[in-house]
């Protein structure tokens, strides 16, 4: 049975304020709470339902975490979303660590990008493409944020997350690098020769895209073509296809 | 002031068996209402707020639809989302139409998308990339779902859509074409030289894939390379890179 604390102290770590103040987050469902398991995160705890303990009672055996039975009924009181889910953890947050460049690396920027799903989504593509390191704008929705754990859907795991003042932060870092951003109007994302060099890969707000501070630091604005009628794409999948292209052409070069 | 029963009238086409009784649906949100004025969808009403009117007093006067005004808190008692929209319009659905493939044509086909989020990004995308028509299963989620439209950001009025059995269809359909559908384990999509004399495009569903009643028209088996860990991408991103492979292969190619 959970506790009225333990149910105030979870659905506080909805808020950004309480999951800063308290240095933790939610990671609901089996999927993620497994890769969490899995990953370096230090877990506070895990609510799961005995049937989800009997089946992965070896997984659970190999690890320390504090486990406490909860029905899915109790769960729902406490989760975010009615998916009927058989498992909830509560895992402390990292430090906002610096993250540089490394030789041959792209690291991707995201610069006011506000939609947590929208970030989940770039998590993952992110992961999907080999791409480990995420520096944002502090306006940048919270990466802890249960939504953005979400639709990651476990590759938060697996990916560094910087926030920072992005002007400041290409000022000193983006010297003789290669600073690609997604722009309407820009060269062809089609003619653009990704270096195997690797640098950093910009993506804007879901309106506005990439905002007046952080364009001087551009070296070279491309464009994903368009052969139809819409008047945009989502910014989750601009950055697929980005990458998708940047990796194309990457993995076919030698380096 | 809106009817009660006109209140009625628009929730129940939140509802599929409701939306196919009265062969219409709701289309919501500034950009959206402005994108199906200007197709050739019939109008049934437009309800909208009088600052909306007056801004686009000139496109309203141009179209023939009867407009009701509504305030903001009587749109949201029939909006399906929060978002302060300044209008709303129910139009007529069009009929399940029989599509052909063109000669050099691309043409989509979605085996059993269930989440109208996805299928709605899903029109968008395509719409983006030049295609035009989408084939679905009859398990496919609803075109006229409200979160279809609102996730299809107006492009839903661009593209034409069928649903029907997907084997007859393909029997019938996909003599001599290519048949390319997005598997886990098939032939790099960075490998698979596109045709310019066109063809189909399978996508399967978010949890299994293709399925087995599709596989064996399938003359092509493709896969996204992953150079990360996710396990998997979103079907509707991993539409947007098929199609944007497609088409950069294709507009470098002469026809």
């Amino acid at each position: 049975m959970l506790s009225k604390n333990r149910i105030k102290y979870i659905n506080s770590l909805k808020i950004k304020k309480y999951r800063q103040a308290h240095q933790a987050f939610i990671v609901e469902g089996a999927k993620s709470v497994l890769e969490l398991m899995d990953s370096d995160f230090e877990i506070e705890f895990v609510l799961a339902t005995e049937e989800f303990q009997q089946k992965y009672s070896t997984i659970l055996s190999r690890h320390n975490a504090a486990i406490e039975t909860a029905t899915i009924v109790g769960l729902e009181t406490v989760g975010s979303f009615q998916t009927n889910d058989s498992c909830l953890a509560v895992a402390k947050t990292k430090e906002n660590a610096f993250l540089s460049l490394n030789e041959a690396e792209y690291v991707l920027i995201l610069d006011d990008v506000r939609d947590p799903g929208n970030l989940g989504t770039i998590i993952r593509v992110a992961d999907w493409y080999g791409i480990t390191k995420i520096v944002c704008s502090e306006d940048t929705t919270d990466f802890y944020n249960p939504k953005v754990i979400a639709a990651s859907k476990g590759s938060f795991t697996r990916i560094k997350i910087y926030y920072t003042d992005l002007a400041t932060y290409l000022a000193d870092q983006a010297h003789n690098q290669n600073v690609i951003g997604a722009f309407l109007g820009g060269e062809s994302l089609y003619e653009f020769p990704f270096s195997a060099n690797g640098g950093f890969i910009v993506m804007g707000n879901e309106s506005n895209g990439i905002g007046a501070g952080v364009e001087p630091f551009i070296t070279h604005k491309v464009t994903i073509p368009r052969v139809g009628e819409a008047e945009s794409l989502n910014v989750g999948i601009a950055t697929a296809v980005m990458l998708d292209n940047m990796r194309r052409q990457i993995t076919a070069k030698p380096n």
